[in-house]
């Protein structure tokens, strides 16, 4: 056990391993490596039975424990012989008096993977039985075991760590560096995090984060990198399941801001069940349409501001046909999202370069459980805004009540209003956006900015409706939209001015809602 | 054995429990319940001589496995008869007589909290020898083990659920529901999973996210509860060390909006050294402001636009002096942040209801590692856009070079457009913004609002600077801020226009400086 240092350079010499695999790929590469450099292997099940019948020598674990496996392998490694031999302090005169005493060797290096629980839980018509029997217990005791003990231990949790292993012992003549056993165990902690943030995640199912407990935690599996961030200096990956949402038929990669335009694109979309296009540009939505079709649909969206259209995302919830993809081809965008392309429109659509093509899978769509947003120090976690409200839950506040298209204009201008950034403004009819004001530090200003909007384009303002996010705090804003043409304003109402505005409204003959709803979007 | 179960409800009965707790708070009274119900409680260490001393009947744990606790304690649990005591499937009659060859007993409950890492590390002067032994082996591992095997072992992984587990054992005469272990079973696995992402954080500490490894996990702890979220109807939680950064001084509590624009408005503070005013309004500055002391930054910011600042988030660099605070009291403020403030200061300031008072502790700041955000189906993680530039990088494309002037005012309003949503656009001198036009989907349209904010607040655009985020796509916006007084120009450069955009700076006599770098921030 002498030799188990080089002296100040805090190498570590392996000559005992434990490992113990459920992906055996690679596996006979690294344990030849091992063999050669005189390393002891101990095994377990299935991983001592391939390297056996591979010729690898081998030691079986109940060799070392003198314990059989039992309850179908629950219980194996968890044994003091094995956990002693991992959590030895080398350096500690007493621990290894201890170890000697109980006849336990040190083992130097420990190489697991843990069972497949992620892969088995995604299964289709799997059971409880069959996925509780993939949560690891062994595997992460014996990897932490190793990871706390980086300087004594050496810990693979992952197939792709065998390259540098075995580059490391053979760098340094069958020793590896206390320095990369610590990132070994980094990588450890990695792992049983995640690990156990997808099991929490299969108890938690149907259950949601409501509950905002007390420590929170999350995991997710990377997708692909990307180029780069919001910005080319920015580096950035996607995790989770996008991909399983959205496929990629089309063009070049998706850049960080196409996934969250894309994102908020169809948000909105999803509010719509009739035929709808949404053209978003810099995350806002710059025209919303709705149609008969998806062709009326599309121009409805693309005539509220088709200078901005240039370059934007485009949802359509309905397959393009191919009078709409023609139409399309008619200016440059850079995504284009449907639930389907024939494969004529395909072959029209991809006519341009640089585009993407996404098909949106509804039927693996799920809501978002809960948004997550970072601030100096910490994290905003939140519910995700979801609220819907139908003719019912209009409270109409003035002496003229809303026609049928006038209560239709409203209610379509509300379920865009809450698609755009605060303070928003949204002047509709009942088929498209006429004017968008978006992000204003002001309610006035994002007013004004609807109405030169509007105007910039030739799109009439007379008996419009108008949507905003929150309550005008003033009648200045109400004003500014009559006077454009507005006859409906749809809004939370709650201002300690209600009374103003209301009676503005009733001074112009203007129908007003209250929602009693907020749609804040920052 | 037979008692195990109540027919068909899948009721446990409590025989058995291994308890080894951390925390001993409340644990007395819990285990003089569990010795009411006649459970036999088997412990160690520190537990062991608590109950002990307590009077309370107790097994030690070496007594069941015939193995003494070795090591200063690293292995005592990790051991098979306690393993498959936890691990045996009681209904499974192989599993039942193995253990009974090996004489083990079934363990039903386990009461374990883990040892205090994250305390651990939190502690000055700690040495890294110290936090490596609060890492926890054996806890993790039995409470996993359990919470696998949870139709037959309950698990207990904190004191918190004492008080429903002595009400789920009086409502069922000693007995638990499976229904009630498996929801302490889901606490288990979220408990293991935010503990070793902690210890992961311990491992990773200078080395960032940068790599974007395959899986990512993240843990946090809840600050607090917020009353509602981004809106009322959403419910939020502020998780993190917030507070540590920010000390609440005086007010009501902080609301989702408010944390949200603090963190805002606070990283554009850091953006400067001598005396700065910043304003937000619904996550974008509206109004920024230099000075030689703290009241003339403060008074350069308002001037921007004092309508757009009344209900806003002020942030400053400096503290706060008595004439700074009676300008401040002019209008309603939400928030007020400041390095400090004096007694006096602060009795001005709390005379306002309703506002909060923030102390920024900047020696508790770090910068954010990265940035998260929720889309459909995944999260993008970025890098946090930190880039900053000086006049050394600034390319001067066109005839006329800058004045020192110019420059100054270039260099403030590069700083300032960084944090407003894009597109941005904002018209500044060397000392404040002059005009701010955000979050628009075209740049033209950011750069009329811009302008006709200046207006609307009799600012003179004669001879500012303009600065965007992004290049600029045509020609048209900066013949608009040229029209409006703009002489000099910064932004990024990199349009296949930028030539058309060149000649029409040099028509005009206007300089205009490339930075090489975009500031999209949505």
């Amino acid at each position: 056990m002498a030799e188990k240092f080089l002296g100040e350079n805090r190498m570590l010499k392996i000559k005992r391993a434990l490992v113990s695999v459920y992906y055996k790929e690679g596996l006979l590469e690294f344990a030849n490596v091992l063999r050669d450099f005189g390393v002891q292997i101990i095994s377990t099940g299935g991983t001592y039975n391939f390297l056996k019948s591979n010729n690898i020598p081998v030691i079986s674990i109940s060799e070392i424990t003198g314990f059989p496996e039992i309850l179908d392998g629950r219980v194996k490694t968890l044994h003091p012989k094995i956990h002693a031999g991992l959590l030895a302090i080398l350096d500690n005169s007493n621990h290894m008096k201890q170890i000697e005493e109980l006849n336990i060797e040190p083992i130097d290096l420990v190489c697991i993977n843990l069972y497949p629980f992620e892969e088995t839980v995604k299964k289709e018509g799997i059971k409880d039985e069959e996925i509780i029997e993939q949560i690891d217990i062994g595997g992460p005791s014996m990897l932490r075991a190793a990871a706390k003990n980086y300087k004594y231990t050496a810990a693979i949790s992952n197939p792709n760590q065998y390259k540098s292993f075995v580059e490391e012992l053979r760098n340094n003549n069958g020793y590896v560096s206390e320095e990369y056993c610590r990132k070994l165990a980094k990588e450890v902690f990695r792992t049983t995090a995640y690990y156990d943030s997808i099991i929490f995640n299969y108890f938690d199912k149907n259950e949601i984060y409501q509950d905002f407990p007390e420590i929170f935690t999350i995991g997710f599996r990377k997708e692909f990198s990307l180029r780069y961030g919001e910005n080319p200096h920015q580096k950035s990956a996607l995790y989770g399941e996008f991909q399983k949402i959205f496929s990629i038929l089309h063009g070049k990669e998706l850049s960080y801001n196409n996934i969250l335009d894309i994102s908020s694109a169809v948000n909105l979309m999803l509010e719509f069940d009739t035929p709808a296009a949404i053209i978003v540009k810099h995350n806002n939505p710059c025209g919303v349409g709705l149609g008969d079709n998806i062709y009326s649909a599309y121009e409805n969206a693309l005539s509220t501001d088709p200078k901005s259209a240039f370059g934007g995302i485009i949802a359509l919830n309905r397959p393009i046909d191919i009078n709409t993809a023609n139409k399309i081809n008619e200016i440059f965008s850079e995504v284009i999202i449907s639930p389907d392309f024939s494969n004529e429109v395909f072959e029209i659509l991809k006519k341009k370069k640089d585009r993407r093509l996404i098909k949106f899978n509804i039927e693996n769509y799920t809501k978002e459980k809960f948004q997550i947003r970072n601030v100096i120090g910490g994290y905003l976690v939140q519910d995700i805004d979801n609220k819907i409200i139908t003719q019912n839950d209009l409270n109409i506040v003035t002496k003229r009540k809303p026609s049928d298209d006038e209560v239709k204009a409203m209610l379509f201008g509300w379920k865009v209003v809450k698609h755009v950034k605060s303070n928003a403004i949204v002047f509709s009819n009942s088929q498209k956006t006429l004017g968008i004001g978006a992000g204003q530090m002001s309610r006035v200003d994002s007013t004004k900015i609807a109405i030169m909007k509007a105007k910039e384009f030739g799109l009439d303002l007379t008996n419009s409706a108008v949507a905003s996010d929150a309550f005008f705090p003033f009648a200045d804003s109400i004003l500014e939209a009559i006077k454009a043409g507005a006859t409906a304003i749809i809004q939370p109402g709650g201002s300690i001015r209600d009374n103003e505005v209301i009676n503005a409204a009733n001074e112009h003959n203007v129908t007003m809602a209250f929602t009693g709803i907020r749609h804040f979007k920052h």
